[in-house]
């Protein structure tokens, strides 16, 4: 659970009070990510597996990796994703990168946790389109999986809670420490240019922290897009009030984190900003009625640019192959 | 080129002909799948980018991996591709690894070799549904990728026939050594199971490897599906015929591979059969008027699993990012 642990550290940290680093950084409204520390190698592995394997879903093609691709930020790099049947999903794909810091998951939040999340696409007849009954029967029909289950949870036994708890163990990994701006932050004042130095000084200065905090740069809270300008979007998509049924709700969304945002545009819940500078510039009308200059903007960017971390770096899974009882993926019916 | 490289190798072991290992190695008629050499790592490194990228399609939502997927055998398990759209594809997909053995690529041959096969599936409709000319406007639109061009080639320059080449070179790399019937050929007479023997055996003595021999078992010679009997399908594919012209070459395919055959499922180029047994028997009944015992199926299919070589290990390949200039992907155009 990186969360709690990186909870834990920094406040052992603050505690011991100790170095100038410590100091600096704590003064900062951003933290540098933390490595993940990996405690159960095997639930890990096992999640990874999961995450790449197309046989969770109905068609046997789409995989959690298809829409969050760990090749690509994170994420698939459309306005919104493509579910089964090639049918068009209604929301921008968040990346799944360092999501584990995030307060809920979803744009509308709602999943509490990774877990969570982990089987609604499953089962979702708009993206993996399967059920968790199907998914779990293809898993147990296939022994070198019921054998990675078993010792991964210290028992025999093959259940969709036992499947999304493996996948959110492996997507806790999907951390990007050692980022430019996080040597920069851990004292290494040379990691940034004079530009990016003045990107993040008026990211600051302009209001952006209040949403754009946290290791993460986001994630720690819902808010309304449009703020001072109403958002004009073809997206249908309320944010929280869908899960609040809260008036007050409409169009609250949780703020998403901007670390390697370099790697996952398009942007926003709808996709609808294809670049950083455009994103920028409709944020800040927007949420905080400033008209960032061009150079100010650049500045921005080029800030925003060195938030990009250590991508995850593994071997591709192999996975463990059908057999003949395993039930077969239906394409086509 | 490891098809050349292999051969001057097994020459030289001949000629040497001085340990009883080549000398046995050298009686039967499969050979053990040599590693690979790798001669231009930057060449094989950006063919893997390449090979990953799903920028290269038209939605970029699928790439080489997709339907030649390297977790899964080189293959998408499935009957038929699923391609721009969610189009069923005609035929299925044959496995990427140890594809350079091929006499020729494509079930019918019309690819002389890889680097002819890696441009047909970014332009066909059908499948990534894009153009050469697009694919290379992507890709020169992104400095990174330009750069590893010029490292790869020597030169600056993007154009398709250095990513046709790149992702072929890679593809050489995608071969399977180090199986359990290898290293009983290379004289391990423990690597091989009683059972696993006996069905080597029975696939000398049926007349199995007629067609399929040579270290890649198969992929050395087009031969008619249905010899004994015609065999009945619901696909068009007329094979051979289709690039010679020839009524004497209908229903001439590719031998494919059965390396990794365990893992390469479903079977024959209709992808109708299901399971190793059923495509056993059919073997068995239509190509040599055979009708295998239950024992004998088991056998052969025993030692067919033998054939699972060591799988390509490499760290997922983290892609460059699009930029402010990229052409964007359009999925649902």
């Amino acid at each position: 659970m990186p969360r709690p642990m990186f909870v834990a550290l920094a406040s052992l940290a603050l505690l011991a009070g100790s170095t100038a680093l410590a100091a600096a950084a704590s003064d900062e409204p951003i933290q540098p990510i933390q490595p993940a520390v990996v405690t159960k190698p095997a639930m890990v592995e096992l999640g990874k597996k999961l995450y790449f394997d197309p046989r969770l879903s109905k068609s046997g093609f789409i995989s959690c990796n298809s829409c969050h691709n760990l090749s690509m930020g994170g994420t698939d790099n459309l306005e919104t994703s493509i579910g089964d049947h090639w049918q068009q999903g209604p929301i921008n794909a968040p990346t799944v990168l360092n999501s584990s810091m995030n307060l809920a998951q979803f744009w509308d939040g709602r999943a509490k946790d990774l877990k969570a999340q982990a089987g609604g696409p499953i089962a979702n007849p708009g993206e993996m389109g399967f059920t968790h009954a199907l998914a779990v029967d293809v898993l147990k029909s296939i022994p070198a999986y019921e054998a990675m289950f078993a010792e991964a949870f210290g028992s025999p036994g093959v259940d969709i809670d036992r499947v999304t708890t493996a996948i959110a163990a492996f997507e806790e990994t999907l951390v990007t420490p050692n980022s430019r701006f996080d040597k920069w932050l851990q004292g290494d004042k040379a990691a940034l240019t004079a530009q990016e130095e003045k990107g993040y000084a008026l990211f600051k200065d302009s209001g952006c922290v209040a949403c754009h905090n946290g290791p993460a740069v986001g994630g720690s809270s819902f808010q309304k897009m449009g703020v001072v300008e109403p958002y004009q979007t073809k997206s249908k998509a309320v944010g929280l009030a869908a899960v609040t049924g809260k008036d007050a709700d409409r169009f609250n969304f949780k703020v998403p984190t901007l670390r390697n945002v370099e790697l996952t545009y398009p942007y926003f819940h709808d996709g609808a900003a294809k670049t950083l500078p455009e994103a920028v510039e409709t944020m800040g009308k927007l949420q905080l009625g400033k008209a960032f200059t061009p150079e100010e903007n650049a500045e921005i960017v080029a800030f925003l640019k060195s938030l990009t971390g250590k991508q995850p770096d593994f071997e591709l899974p192999i996975l463990p192959p059908s057999t003949d009882k395993t039930p077969r993926p239906k394409p086509f019916g």
